[in-house]
This record gives C-alpha cells, sequence and structure tokens, in this order.
C-alpha cells in the first residue's frame, strides 16, 4: 500500500469537502448528477473514441495501482548491483554455464531479468545482449507510457467537458432569464458547478495518476538499464571490478556497491 | 466496425443531448445554422488555406476510417514472429531462393512485406535492407501523421472560430442594447453558443479522431519495425533461434513467441 | 494559382461578413480604423523589433506567394527517381563525365540538382556527396523556416494585441463610465472590436500561412532528400536497379518507380 | 547566503504588501486561512498523490538550499582547468600512480572528483573513463532535475487549486445571492482571496525556485562535463597543451587559461 | 544602430499613446506608479529569486545591445568564405606555419577565430579542430541563450504580476463596494491598467528582445560553424576547390563564392 497516495487522495478531498463545510451549510448545491455523468461521462466516451478500448482499460487498471506499494525502491538498486557482482565472481570461477543454476534462484517472477539471464546463457555477444535488452525496455516503457498519456488526455478532456456543461447552462439560464437579475445567481451557480467537477476530476484523479505512474514506470526503466548494463558486462565476462565500477556510476555516490564491504 | 468508436461518438452526443433536455424544454436556442457555419465553415476556410486540398481530403476520408476496425491487434504481432521464423527455417533448409514461393503465399495486399520480401530476395545485406525497410516505415508513417496534424489544427481552429462568432454577437447585442439590460441575457445566450459549438467539434470530433488515428498509425510503425527486424536478420541468414530472441525483445514478455511450443 | 488558397481565404471572409450581415444593419460597429491600426501595427512594430528588417520583408514576400501554386506536387517525386535512373544507366555505359551533357539539359532553373550534379561530376565520393547535400538541405530549409517562425510570431502577437486595446478601450469606458451603466454596452462593443480584429488576423492570415508554407517546405527538404541519396549513389556509381529500390523505399508504394514499365 | 534569492524574494512580498497598505485600511480581507490551506494543502496533497513521498521531501529541502550560496562560480571553472593541467604535469614525469598522492589532496569532499580520479588511478582507458562519468553525470542530473520537476508541478497546481477554491465560493455566493445584488462584492473578494494565492505562490514560491535550483543543477553538470574531459584526457595521458587546449574550448574566451601565465 | 528595432520601438509606443489620445483626454487614469511598481518590481523580484544575479545583470546589457546593429550580415559570410579560401591557397604553397602571419592581419578583435586559428598552427588534426570548436560553439551559444532564457521568463512574469496587481485591486474595490455599483467602474478601470502594464512589458519590450537576440545568437552560431568547417578541412590540408564546395554547401545557392569570379 501507498500510504502517501492514500494520504494525499484523502487530504485532497478534506480539503475540499471542509472549505464547502466552513462556508455554507446549503451543501446540496454542490451535489449534482447531471455536473457528474456530464463530466465523468463526456471524458469517458471521449477517451474511447481517441483510443482502442483495450488501452482504455488498462489505463483505469493502472490508476487503481497507484494506491499500492512501488515496485522498486532505492535500496533495491544497491542490491541489484550486488547480485550481478555475485554472478560475475561465479562466471569467473566456473563459467557461464555455472550462471544458469545461480541465477533460477533469485529470478522469481522478474520476467525482464529472466529473459536478459537467458541472453547471456545462450552465449550471445554483450553488444547482441545490449540491442536485445534495450529493445525490451524501451518497448516496454513505450507501452506503458501509453497508457500515462491516455491518462494526461482524460486530465485534458475533463476540465473542458466541464466548460461545455457550463455553457450549457449558461445558455439554457441566460434564454430563460427574461429580464429578471434575480435568477441569475442560481442558475450561475449550478452551470459552474460542471466546471468545478472537471477541475477537481483533472486535478486530483486524473493529472496526479498520471504524474505517479510515469515516475514509476521511469524508475523501473532507470533499474532495468542498470541491470542490462550488468548482464551485457556479464556477457563480455568483465570482472567483477569493472562491473562495480560501470554500475556504480548509474547510482548515487552516496549508495555506490563496495566489494571489499559486502564481503565483510 | 470499431465499437468503442461508435459507441463513444454516440455515448458522447446523447450525454450531451440528454443534458440539454433533462434542463430545459427550449430546445431551439441550441440550434443555430449561423453558429454551425461560422465554426464548420471557418475551420474549414482556415484549413484550404493551411494545407493543399489534396491532404485536406485525405484527412477527412482518414477520419472516416476510424468508425472502422484498427488494422492491427495484439495476436498478429506474435504470429508475425513466428511467420518470419518459419521463413528462417525454410532459408536455413534451401536457401533464400526458396522464401520466393513461400513468402508469396502469405504476403496478399500488404505492401510493406511485400517490398521488404523482394529486397531479401534480391540478395541485399542486412544493413542495405534495414535502411531501405526504415526509411519505407518513416516516410509512409511522415506521410500518415501530416493528416494527424491537419485534424489537430482543425481542432485548435474550431474554438477559435467559435470565439470569433461570440465576440462578433457580442458586439452586435451589445452596440443595440440601448440601456436596457433585460435583452442582455437572450443575446449572450445566442452569442456562447458558438462557443459551445466550437468546443464541441473539438472535443468530439477533431481531438479524438486525431488521437485515435494517430495510436493506430503507432501501432503500424511498431509491427513494420518488428517485421523489419526479422526480415533484416533473414537476409543476414541469422539461425531462427536468433530471430526469435531477436524479435520477441520486442514484445510484452506475456506473448513472447516459443518455437518449441509453436513445434507441438 | 492556388485556388485551395484563395477559395479558402474568400470562404473565410464571407462566412465572417455573411455572419454580420444577416445579424445586424449597423456594420459601421465593425469598422474601426483604431482598431485596425492598433493590431496591424502593433503586431508589425513588435516583429521589426523582434526580427532583422530583412527577414520581416522576406516573410511578407513568401506570404504573398501562398496564393500561387505550389512548386512540387505528388506525380514530381517519381519522376525524379525516373530521371536519376536513366542518369545512371548512362554513368554505367559512360562513366561520369557522360553525365554532364545528359544532365544539363534537364537541370534549368533548379540550383539545388545543379549543385548536386556538380558536385557528382567533381568525382567526390558518394560520402561526400552526402555531406554537402545535406549541409545544403538543412542549412535552405532552415533559412526559410525562419520566416515560417516570424509569421508564427506575429500570429500570437496579434491577438496580445488585440487584448492590448480592448483593456484601453476597457478602463476608458470604465473610468468615465460615471455609475451609468447604459453607457456600457456601447463602450464594450467598442473595445471588443479590437480583440476581434486580433484573432481574426491570427486566426484568417498569419497561421494558415504559416502552416501553408512550413508545409511546401517540407516537401521540398522531402524532395531534396530523394533527389541527394539518388545522387549520393550515383556518386557511388550503383547498379540503376539499387538505385530504384533505395529511391523507392522513400515513396508512398503506390507510385513505386519500376524500371521495367517505364521501359516499355 | 544567496544574497540575491534572499533580497528578491523580500522585494517581492514587500511589493505586495506595499501595494496593499498603500490602497486600503481593510487588510483583513487579504488574510484568508482557509484559502491558504486551500491552496497550500490542495498543492501538496495533489503533490503526494504524484510523487513518492520521499522525493517529494527532497524537493522541500532543495527549495530551502536556494537562499544559500551557489556551489560554483565562474571563478571556479578556470580553476578545475588549472588544477587538471597540474595533474598532468605531475603524470607526465611521474606516472599516473604519482596521481594519487597529488590527488587526494584536493578532492575532499566533492565525491563526483574523487570517483573519477579513482578510475584514472584505477588504469582505465580514456574511452571507458568517459563512459563511466558521462553515465554519472547524467544520472545524477537526472536525480535532482526530477526535483525541478516536482516543484514546477506544484506551481502549476497551486492556481489551479486557487481557481477551485474560488469556484467553490462563487458557488456558494450565487446560491445563497438571493436576489441581492449588494452582496454581489463582498462575496466575490472573498472568492477572488484564493485565486490570488494561488497565483502568488506559483510565481514568487514554485515557479522561481524551480529555476534557480534548474539554472545551479545546469552549472554543475557543465563543471563535471569540463572536469571529466579533463580526466579522460588524463587516462589517455595526453600532453599539458593539448588538455588545456581540449578544456579551454569549453570555456568563455575571455576566461581561457593560459599555461604560460599561470607558470609565472 | 539598429533602426529597425528604433523604429519599431517608437512605433510601437507611439501606436499605444496615439490610441489612448484619440479616445480620452483623461490621460491620467493611464499613469499609475503603483501598477508600474507592481509589474516591473515583481518581475525584477522574481528574476532575481530565479536566475543568479550576474546573469540578470548580463541580460539587461544584452536587452540595452538590441539597439545597436547586428554584428553579422549577410555579405559576410560570403566574405568569410573568401578568406579561409585564400589561406587554403597560402597553406597550399607555403605550408601551414605560413598561415601564422597571413591570419594575424585579419583577426582582430575575434575570440573564436583566433582560438581556431590557432589550434590550425599547433597542427591538430581536422577531426582535433573540429571537436574544440564545436565545443566552443554550442557553449558559447549556450552561456548566451541563457540570457535569452532569463528575458522570456521576464516576458512570462510580467503579465502574471499584471494579473496579480488586477487581483489585488479587484478585491479591495469588490471589498469596499458596499452595494453601490456605480463606484465598480473606476475601481475596475484602476485595477484593469496593472494588466495593461504587464501585458504591455511582455509584448513590446520582453518577447520582442528575446527574440531579436535570439536570431542574433543564431546567425553568430551558423557563421562560426561555417568558419569552423573551413578550419577543419584546412588543418586536413585540403584543396581550395573542396573547400569552397563544402563551405558553399552551408549558404544560400545566390552568394555561393566562386573562385574562378573571385580571382578575376
Amino acid at each position: 500500500m501507498s500510504i502517501a497516495t492514500i494520504v494525499g487522495f484523502i487530504g485532497a478531498m478534506g480539503l475540499f469537502l471542509g472549505a464547502i463545510a466552513t462556508a455554507t451549510d446549503d451543501y446540496a448545491i454542490f451535489i449534482s448528477a447531471s455536473s457528474f455523468i456530464m463530466v465523468g461521462g463526456g471524458t469517458l466516451a471521449a477517451t474511447f473514441i481517441s483510443y482502442e478500448p483495450r488501452y482504455v482499460i488498462m489505463s483505469f487498471k493502472v490508476m487503481a495501482k497507484i494506491f499500492g506499494a512501488p515496485a522498486i525502491g532505492r535500496g533495491v538498486l544497491k542490491n541489484e548491483v550486488g547480485r550481478i557482482i555475485r554472478w560475475a565472481y561465479t562466471v569467473q570461477k566456473n563459467g557461464i554455464p555455472a550462471l544458469e543454476t545461480e541465477a533460477k534462484k533469485s529470478i522469481r517472477g522478474d520476467k525482464f531479468l529472466r529473459f536478459g539471464v537467458d541472453l547471456v546463457i545462450s552465449g550471445y555477444t554483450g553488444e547482441e545482449v545490449r540491442e536485445c535488452l534495450n529493445n525490451a525496455i524501451e518497448t516496454s516503457y513505450g507501452r506503458n507510457t501509453i497508457l500515462v498519456d491516455i491518462i494526461k488526455k482524460m486530465g485534458a478532456a475533463a476540465p473542458a467537458f466541464g466548460m461545455i456543461g457550463t455553457l450549457v447552462g449558461l445558455i439554457i439560464m441566460l434564454g430563460s432569464m427574461g429580464g429578471d437579475p434575480s435568477t441569475l445567481g442560481a442558475g450561475l451557480a449550478v452551470a459552474l458547478c460542471t466546471t468545478l467537477y472537471g477541475v477537481i476530476f483533472s486535478q486530483i484523479i486524473f493529472l496526479p495518476s498520471a504524474n505517479k505512474i510515469m515516475q514509476r514506470e521511469q524508475i523501473i526503466r532507470f533499474r532495468n538499464y542498470l541491470v542490462a548494463e550488468g548482464l551485457v558486462l556479464l556477457a563480455d565476462k568483465k570482472s567483477p571490478r569493472f562491473i562495480q565500477d560501470r554500475m556504480n556510476s548509474f547510482l548515487d555516490p552516496a549508495i555506490h556497491f563496495d566489494i571489499d564491504k559486502a564481503k565483510k
């Protein structure tokens, strides 16, 4: 569970509801099924015209995941370096075939790592391993950031449909006003509600979700490039110390992996 | 037929008409031929000044196609890998000339694949095949995304012409108001109608169409790069297993092609 | 003459004037010399501060050209391939010097082609020819798209000066209103006129012109890259069939050049 | 301490408060705890949904640092060239091992320099040193500019939450107006306060902070590339004069380092 | 002196003042020291928070320079080609050392050219000269375009501070209105004045200055790349005719340098 996401989400909704509660007793004015349907439904409809349905559904699934914990933390990166270096010692002693039994243990459900290790075991050169893994990283990142694009487009469509709803409300109100300015207030309040819904949907749900998913995908991509670098050097049978220096260059100096310390 | 596009389009129009129907009985206020002509005609005129007419007409044709099914689905990508690998076994056994009869069967109307196979059969090296196919992919993608640009420009012009119409309406109304605020409402309602048309044209027709065409073109480009990679390796007479690993690196691990499973 | 540009331009102006004519008899309110001077003059002044005067004048000249026919159509591209391939046969039979007499006939005023043929005749390698021609293409494209940038900036400045005029009008009107709301209407109408002028200048003149010039320049650049590719292969004395495959890879499969058909 | 930051910050706040003080005695209208909570809290909540909490906290820490002095000034760059050239003479006379004692003195807390010198001492080639150091520079720059992105997103969220607050205030006010326009003024004033807070947060705090941090990170990156260039040439055992010319090419001619002058 | 800049600037101010003068006798309403201080001071303060003070001061100095003549015109480019080709003949006859005396004459204060000639005389290869000169061009361009960025940011901050001032004015006016709509006009006029100042500062001063400086820097960069190309070929001891073809490829065909014509 991602406590920050949940706290942020509850905080934003609480602020919004609290602001209303402290300012007025007439809550009913903010509850408008037709505004909700106009903004939510319009955004959904425009999204289904814009993208193949399979991607739209996936983008909603991925939005639900931001309430879960991220896949990769900071400590993980250092451990990845350590693992590759252990494998490098194994390859140095017993050759690449020995990697097979060693690696199988720690791969578990990590499909990217399994694919990479398989390539190294197949005996490809470092350059060939790099091309395959870079392809895998970029196409996987591309597939996932399409979903981010879809969510961002929803975040742009929601205020636009809010504006459409407000224009519809304004036109109805103005057309039937009949020269009596005293009805203007209530009508305008109802019309503006749709704009409010649109901005809230966009600012509290769509745009923050898109940002969080984007950030997590970038971290995954970064981790995969780090692992790919290690596997490429492994395929080229570089020394563990060379691998350490090369992989450390990707990391914050504060968490540089150090063989000598790790051995103790 | 693309059910999502049609459902999305009907849904968006239904939401909009429903919102009007539930809120007022005076539908006439939303029907304005002059607003429609101002927004639609202005957008069209600006587009014809902006682009050569051949492209504008093609962009309308392509917009009509989003109601049809997409050319390429997810399963297709895996099948492409399988087909190239079958060809690789053929080439391994009987040499490149044998590819000619084998390939002819499955190419049908696919001009990109025919061009690629012709290059391989002509005996060009992998590097030469890659350059030609990359050219073909990028120039074809470029030709088609110009149409997307045109539709996006229409999506930006429509609200601008809506605003022009509203300004014209406002100026007329304000100029003839004569100090009587009771006529302000009706005049403003009519003037705002043009803005509403502009935003609806943009948000429900132009921008979603542009997005869907863009997405489909990107999928076609992706598929073509996948096929091109396979043909390049074929021209270089790489082993089927190497081709499998290289082409799989483009795919989601969940749909990786596996020779051993496919043989059974 | 570019009929589409002219029709588009007349159509846009006709729509605008028609919308006014059908809605009011009081045309005078839309005719405002001071609004015209504010928007047109302000845009011009800002452009002269922004760019060297030579470029500003060139950008107006280039805007006038959009009423003329485009330099390059679709058939032209196919002909370019045919011409280069004829030259390739000449070079194959009689060597590069024979190109001189052959080429001179068809170059006429085409300075890019003349420069390219001169390089090939000078005996430079394909790589040297490519570097020179790519330079020539990109710097020429760069010089011409600066003008597009200038026109786009005018399209952004016009509504801003419209807004400045409207603010000036608003401030004068509000400052002298003296609590009598009945004068508000007429004053606001005059003030909004400047905004209307700014948006129309931008949407009907500047932005569409910039788009059309940009599109034509991109087509010219595309054609030049196609010709450059052919000349590079000519300098490397490649076979006509190889040149055909390479140049065709730039074209829509529907217009691929075919030596065998062309010979008949 | 960065006097410019502090003066700028105090100046901006002073201008704002001065403008209020000279125009009205009724300061209370500008003090609104609910507006402050809406804008500040909403921005914070949206940021916590958008990014992992560790990064959000780091972005606040980094914002506090803009009141401190920048790490790198103009003179520093010239000194870096001088130091690398002294090391080059040492390497020329006594070989790379002599660098170890010489370098240790001047590295102090500079982790990037220590990492680079370690790579040179380890005997890697220039190309290997370059790859590692470029990795280190770009990943470190990437890590720090994520924080800039977060602050920029806050700068975009603040006015949006200001607008949400104003919409809430408007709807409440309009809904309860009851046809009495005399209450419109006060209610609107309170509602607009939230927009004002949002714009001020964005324009005085978030966007300027993001700009300053970005600029400082770019200067650090520039300095690191300069040092990396020197270390690469050192690893390749180039002559001090060659290193001087190459490193000087990064600098403003006015501060070019000159061995002959420095020796005196 | 750049007459276009001065005429443009005077023209823009004249238009603005003329528009006011023809429309009202009550000029006083447009003169507002507090608006001026709010916009000018706020922009300045935000800029000092955003950037190191040294850069802010430099950006003002550079803004003053747009009233001066540009450093480089069109004829200059052709002369650069001619000069390099003369040097090429010198090198061909007497070797690179002869360049020293020849070049010294025409360099004068041109630091880039002096640096380039020094590199050629030092006997570096063409590739080494190219790397150093490209570094020098790009870092110098980068240093100068940071100033353009700063001015652009000012152009974005000015209307934002105009809006802050207007909001402050609006809130004060609305808060003290007391139900009397007759005071609304004058208060709104004063409040809008700050927005007007902000837009004028941005559209007449900051954005055009940024554009002109940017354009001049791009021309300088273009000229430097042209000169660098020539010096690289000189270092590689290419023939004058080859240098001519290569350098001409950067130029508009209408001003191609021609040795044979120049000799006459």
